[in-house]
C-alpha cells in the first residue's frame, strides 16, 4: 500500500473541506486533488494544487480584462491555433503541483526536465523507508537487439526467476545494512548522508514537483512516448489522464499535434509529395538513411 | 482612469462569484483578487490567480502527506530558517499571476527577470491605446551628479515646465501619426507591426506575468530597493503589499533577511570585528575602496 | 555606417592577433569573428566568441574522454539522429556570443527568448546615439488582410512617401527634444533614465547576447521563418549563415529537420495515409478546420 | 587510477596540439585544459573548454566594441562593483565546460543546480564500470547531534571497520549480480535500463557539465561551503582553484563578497549598530532566536 492509514486519514480530511475562492476553478481537476493514484508497486502521483484552466490559456493569449472567453468553440479553436503554431507562452499560464513517489532510477531521468520546481525528501536529514521497486514478471525484459537503449522480449523461466531473486535479495540486504550502519544502538551510528550510498537505485524516493502546462506537455511528449522506459512511462500516462480532465481543450490539441503527430523532415516531405504524385519512392531514391526510412515508413503506414 | 466601465463591470462580476475548491486558500489574498491597484498615471497591478500560502512552503520543505503544518510558530520558524540559509526551492512552490499595465520603458527593465512567464499585449496584432506616462512634477528629476545611473534633485520652474511640455507634445504627435499611418480611410494603411515603431517608450503596454515566490522575492529585492528607478519601484511596492497579505510569514522573513538586511564582504566583516574590539577603523585602514567604505558606513550607521 | 573608424581600428587590431589555444577551434567560425555584418540601415551582428564545433556535440553525446570523433561520417549520422529524436542536450554544449545592434522594437521581440544571457547598453547610464531605423521603400507594407499579425503588399506612391516622412520627422524631433532635455547647458538637465522615455521604438540599441546552440536553433526556427517580422528575420538569416560555417553538420540537420520540415498532426497524418491509399480527401472529409486544411495543403504541395 | 592508459594517451595528444584562434585566451586556464584532477577515490574534474576571461566580463558590462579593458585596475574595480551590487549578467558572459566523474549520490545533489547543461553517461545504453566510492577512514563520520543534516565526529575502531566492510561487500555483490543479470552468456540478458536499478548510489557516473560563471559561483558558494557534504565539497574546492586561475579578478571578488562574506538580517544589523554604540546585546535583547543568535555570534567573532 502506498499510503499508511494515518496518511490516508489526513488526506481524507483535506478532501472533505471545500472552501470558497474567487479564483478560477477547474471542476474536472477538483475530483483528482490529493488522491494518490498508484503507479508501479509502491509509487503514486497525487495532485496537490493547480492554477488555471482552458479559459486561462485564452485569457492570457488575449491579455484580457475579464475571463477571456468569447465562446467555448472560439476558445478551443484558439487553443488549437496556439498549439499548432508553437505559441507556447499562454500554456505556461497554467501550473500544477504534484506529490510523486518513485524509484530513484526513475527520479534520475525525471529531474533532467529542468524547467520545474522540485523539493525532494532528504536522505541527509531523514531515514528512507524500506520500499523497493521489484518489477512485475511481465516487465522483466531482455536487452533489445535492435535499439541499444531499449528493451526487447520478456524474460522467461529460470532467467526471470533469477533476476527477481537477485533484485529482492540485494535490496533487502542493502537496506538491512543501511539500518545497521545508522543504528545508534550500542554504537555512534553512521551519518545518514553517508549511509544512503549503500542503497540501490530501485529504492523509492518522493518529491513535490511543480511545473507549468507547456513544460508538462514537453515532459509528457517524451515520457508518455512508446520509446520511453516503461517505469517512467506509467507515471506519464497517469498524469495524462489527470491533464485530460483539467484542461480538456488543451489536452486534445496536445494529443492531436504532439502525441499523435510527427515531425517530418524536408527530405521526408519531399518523398510524401513525390508519392502523392504517383512516384514509387524507395529507401534508395528517398535520400534518407536506412534508419530514417524505417521510421518514415512507420509514420506513413499505420 | 485605468479601467473602462465595461472592464470594471466584468471584473465585478468575477469578484461576486466565489466557488468551492479543495485547494489551499489564502484568505489574505482573496480580497486582492482582480482588483486593479493604480500605479503611476494610467498603470495598474491586479492579481489574476495564485497558488499556495505560507503552509505550502513548509509542506513542500517537509514533503508532507497532509497540510505540512505542525504548529503556526513552528511554521514561521522553519520559513525563517529556509530564508536564512538560502533554501530557495520551497518558496518556488507558491505562484502568482498578475495583469500589469506599465510604460514600455518600465517593461523593458522588468522583462530582464527571465524566470517568469509572460504574455504581452501584441502591437503586431492590435492597436495600442493613446495612453502615455507623463511624470508628476515631483518626479521630474535631474541627472544625479554622484550616481551615473540615477537621478538627483527635482527639476523646478521653467525647466520642469519645458520637460512636461515636450513629453506631452511628442507623445501626442507620435500617436496622431501612428493613427494616421494605420488608418485605412482612403489609403491601404501601414502594417501595425511597422507603425508601432513610431511610438515613444512612455506609451503603456500590458501583460500577464506569472512567477514563483522565490523569483518574485528576487525581483522585489532589486526593484523595491531605494536605488531602483522610481517608475518600476512603485510597481514593486504595490506588489510587496499584496505579498505581505498572501504569505505573511514568508514576507516578514524576506523583509528581515533581504530587504532590510545587507551582504557584508569578508573585508567588511573584518572591520566590524575590529571595531567591536574597540579599534577605530578608517577608510585608509579598512582595506576598502572609497566607494565601498561609503556604502559600509551607511550600513553600520542608520 | 554601423561602425566608426575608431571602432573599426580596434576590431582590426583584435583580428590581427591570433593566439595559441588548446581548445577546440572551428575554422569556419574564426573567419567571422569580430566582423560586423550589416543588417537593416544601422544594425549589425558580430560574433565575439564561441565554444565548440560539430565534434563537441558528439563528444558530449558520448561523454568521451578524447575528441569524441570516431569518423566524420559517423559524426554526421549521430548528429542527425540526435536532431531527429529531439535529444537536445548535446547541442547545448556549443555556445556563441554576439554583439548585436538592433532597433528597440526588434529587441523587444528578441528578448522573449529567455534562455540566453544578455547585457544591453544602458540608457539610464549612457546617452543613446541618434540612429533610427527607417525602412527601405520596399519594406513599407500594408496591414495584411488575411493574417492579423502580419503585413500585406508594399505601400506605394504618396502613402509610402507620407509614412517615410512621418518616421523621419518624428524620430528627428523626438531625438532633438531628448537632447534638449538632458542638456546641462544653462539648466540642470533631465535624468537620462527619464529622458529616454521620449524616444520612439525605432531607435537603435545594442547588446551582447550569448546562447547555446540548441536554444539558438529554436530562435532561428521561429525568427528565420517566413512568418516572422521582416525586421527580425534579417538578423536571423545573417546568423544562419554564420552557424552554417561554424557547425556545418548540425546546421544541415537543422535545415532538414526543423527549417525545411513540418509538424503534422495526427489528423494530418491520417489524411496523408488515406491519400497515399488513393482516397481523395477534401477539407470537408479531412477532420480539419479551414485554416488547418489551408496550411496542410501548403505543406504537401510545394 | 581514474584514467586508463588509452584515455591518458588521447588526452596527451590533445594537449600537445595548440592551434591559433582569434578568440580571447585565458592563459591561466590553458594549463588546466583536459588535465584530469583526481577527486575522491575514483573521481575527477577536467576542464574541456571555456569562453571568456576577466576582460570579457567588463567588455559585456560596457557593451564594448573592442576588448572593453580600459586599464587593469579599472577592470578589477568594475568587477568588484558588479559583484557587490548583484549585477549578475556580465558574469554570465563567461562559460566553462567540464567532464566530471562522481558518485551517483553526489550527482543527485549536483543536478539540483538547474541552470546548466548536462550530458550524462547513459546506463540505458552502456554498461557502467565497476567503480564505487569507498570513503577513506577519516571521512567516515557519525550522524551529527547538533545538525540534523550533517555529520559529527569520525567513527572509530570496530564500528568504522564494519561500515567499510559493508560498503565494500555490498558494492561488490551488487555489481557481480548486475553483471550476472545483463550477461548474454547462456541466457538472453536483462535490459541495461533495468539492471542498473541494482546498483547502489556510491557507484561512479560521469557527465559533461557546462555552466556560466554566475551560476558556477552560485554552485560554489553553496557547495564549497563548510556546511556542504564533504563528498561534493571536494569537487567544488577543486573547481575553485581552476576558477581562480581562469578569472582571477572575478574569483577574488567572489571570495571577498560571497565565500568570505555574510548576509546580515535587519535584526542583526540593528544589533551591530547597538553594539558599536557600546550597548551590550545578548540573545534575549537581540530579537533573534537562539539558533540565529548562535550563527550571528559566529559571524562577528572569528
Amino acid at each position: 500500500m502506498p499510503l499508511s492509514a494515518d496518511q490516508q486519514a489526513e488526506i481524507d480530511a483535506l478532501r472533505s473541506a471545500p472552501q470558497p475562492t474567487l479564483r478560477v476553478v477547474a471542476p474536472g481537476m477538483e475530483q483528482h486533488l490529493y488522491h494518490a493514484k498508484p503507479v508501479l508497486d509502491h509509487g503514486f502521483v497525487r495532485v496537490i494544487d493547480y492554477m488555471g484552466d482552458d479559459a486561462a490559456i485564452t485569457q492570457a493569449a488575449r491579455v484580457s480584462y475579464g475571463k477571456g472567453t468569447k465562446s467555448v468553440q472560439n476558445d478551443e479553436g484558439l487553443i488549437r491555433y496556439l498549439m499548432r503554431h508553437w505559441h507556447s507562452t499562454p500554456f505556461e499560464m497554467c501550473e500544477i503541483k504534484m506529490h510523486v513517489k518513485l524509484p530513484v532510477f526513475v527520479a534520475r531521468q525525471w529531474i533532467r526536465h529542468r524547467t520545474a520546481n522540485v523539493n525532494e525528501y532528504s536522505a541527509r536529514y531523514s531515514i528512507l523507508d524500506r520500499e523497493f521497486y521489484i518489477p512485475a514478471p511481465e516487465h522483466i525484459n531482455a536487452q533489445s537487439v535492435v535499439n541499444n537503449q531499449g528493451r526487447g522480449g520478456v524474460l522467461e523461466g529460470e532467467e526471470a526467476a533469477r533476476v527477481l531473486e537477485i533484485l529482492k535479495a540485494d535490496s533487502a540486504r542493502c537496506y538491512d545494512n543501511y539500518e545497521a550502519m545508522i543504528s545508534q544502538d550500542g554504537q555512534d551510528g553512521l551519518a545518514r548522508e553517508l549511509a544512503r550510498m549503500n542503497l540501490p537505485a530501485n529504492i523509492y524516493t518522493q518529491w513535490y514537483w511543480k511545473v507549468d502546462l507547456h513544460n508538462l506537455f514537453h515532459f509528457l511528449r517524451l515520457r508518455a512516448d512508446a520509446h520511453a522506459q516503461y517505469e517512467i512511462r506509467v507515471y506519464a500516462e497517469k498524469i495524462c489522464k489527470v491533464v485530460a480532465d483539467w484542461v480538456p481543450f488543451a489536452y486534445r490539441a496536445f494529443e492531436d499535434y504532439r502525441m499523435g503527430g510527427a515531425q517530418l523532415s524536408a527530405t521526408a516531405l519531399d518523398c510524401v509529395r513525390r508519392m502523392l504524385k504517383g512516384e514509387s519512392v524507395t529507401q534508395e531514391t528517398s535520400g534518407m538513411s536506412k534508419g530514417e526510412w524505417r521510421e518514415f515508413e512507420a509514420i506513413i503506414s499505420d
